[in-house]
């Protein structure tokens, strides 16, 4: 399998892991757009946000409960963050394995991208 | 419930439906940031992600699945598109009932927001 993040899950590729558990697992991003910038990820590969099936929902679902406890953890909680996922390439996928952005420490700006 | 989006689930304030089922409900946001853009949410009041337990994650699991049928029947799957999820203030939430915001028809930039 030739993907990036399938090999951050295998341990081939170094991260800064936040957290993980048998199904996701969070780790900064490396091109940070805000104080705070984290991945969360499903452990099993799925392309894009279109390759979800109805059996995902309590996978995908873990995606934004993991993504507010780690926000919580950083202190973000209270004055709030952004959750992002990026479909194909007009929205601006660059990594072909469903990735939740957080994004916090400083006021979002809207509209978002 | 004097909540903004529980009102829109019972029918008290109008929408342009897009889907709805026993779970979550799909309209157009009234303030559109893209050629498309529409809300899912979960017709269940939670306030927002911080609020989310374990418990709920086969169903905030829906919302981009959910988000991912819509888009594929909009003619938006091939091209992409952006999930956006905001929490308090400085995440840029402004209705407190947790809901997805779906962007596409124009490239999404980065950062987004």
């Amino acid at each position: 399998m030739d993907c990036l993040f399938c090999k951050l899950v295998n341990g081939d590729i170094p991260a800064k892991i936040l957290y993980q558990d048998d199904d996701v697992i969070a780790f900064e991003d490396i091109a940070p757009q805000a104080p705070t910038h984290f991945l969360v990820i499903p452990k099993r590969h799925i392309s894009t946000l279109n390759d979800l099936t109805n059996d995902d929902a309590a996978l995908v679902g873990k995606l934004p409960i993991t993504a507010a406890k780690i926000a919580k953890e950083k202190g973000l909680a209270d004055d709030g963050y952004r959750v992002v996922m990026n479909c194909n390439e007009m929205g601006g996928q660059t990594v072909y394995h469903i990735h939740m952005h957080v994004l916090g420490g400083r006021a979002m700006t809207w509209p978002p991208g």
